[in-house]
């Protein structure tokens, strides 16, 4: 338990509600079980998340946000040609997905039952991970290896066609045989039909 | 109720086994009820279908081969060109699966929720899905329209990349204002990685 005398950041909390939640689950959890875990009283604890239901919706967030901002930094390689960087932004998202769900399927599964709860988190974090992949191949339009008219009609083209190797639902998919081969067939067929 | 002197067909049985579970769902529908709305007794029932795990599961096959038998006209017609076959293949997948979500929705989650206990049944189902695909795609290859090495994996990969639109667990999404463009979308990509 950390000395209660340390500044008591928000992260903090959120370090130890993703520890409780991973201990307890999402339907026993509570404001109490993370108060008890940082040595503060639950009183400290709302007075940084104002509701249960806030203190979720920030430790979703932040579960959804380290994905996006990993995939962000290969977004960002503009030494590298898009056509390379869009085959690792979706082996990226591939690879953490299958990570996290096969070390901590209890965590992973937590995370997709608060995320179902939470839509307007979940439009938010779809909505950057597509405007990511937007970036990538309106850099690939730019350079000319890509050819469509609309960057961000074909994202979400790619986004949705990639979904068996991202979306939770299909978890149980990732580990079976062929998986990686059948991922690498879809990316060859989108990225063919990219460059027109 | 039928008169019990019309001859007690196994098609008659999964007709009145159809009915029980769109009524009673798929926890309570019991091999009783299928044989009182037959007018027979259970003993009947049972000389067609051994146990009741063979009867749901041969119910089940019909509900899945029914879609597979309406798509298989597609892939015969063969004056029309494979691209054109491909698109209107895929269409009539999704238009089918949105039908059956939209106009009985207590039905198709009955099916879907039988279809996970069946993994044999299911396979069979992708397998004979697939194997159209990949005989219209062979089609293109074999006039020049395509360009791939192999049809059975790229016909895996369409299939895959188009799941968000037949895989059941996206019956939510199917209603939606823009489903029917986003589909479009991954359609033309996938055509167009084809084309090479």
């Amino acid at each position: 338990m950390p000395p209660t005398s340390e500044a008591l950041t928000a992260e903090r909390i959120l370090e130890a509600t993703e520890e409780v939640l991973r201990r307890h689950g999402p339907a026993k959890a509570t404001v109490v079980d993370v108060a008890r875990a940082l040595g503060v009283s639950h009183g400290t604890v709302y007075r940084h998340f104002r509701t249960k239901a806030a203190l979720r919706e920030a430790v979703t967030k932040r579960w959804l946000d380290r994905t996006a901002e990993a995939l962000s930094g290969i977004v960002d390689e503009t030494d590298r040609d898009p056509e390379t960087r869009l085959r690792g932004w979706l082996a990226g998202l591939f690879a953490a997905k299958r990570r996290k769900a096969g070390a901590d399927p209890e965590l992973f599964a937590t995370y997709s039952v608060l995320a179902t709860g939470l839509g307007g988190v979940v439009s938010d974090h779809l909505a950057e991970l597509t405007g990511q992949l937007t970036r990538i191949i309106q850099a690939g339009v730019d350079t000319g290896v890509f050819a469509t008219s609309d960057p961000g009609t074909a994202a979400t083209a790619v986004f949705q066609a990639t979904g068996r190797f991202h979306d939770p639902g299909y978890a149980k998919e990732w580990e079976r045989p062929g998986a990686q081969a059948e991922f690498e067939a879809v990316v060859d067929l989108l990225v063919r039909g990219l460059r027109g």
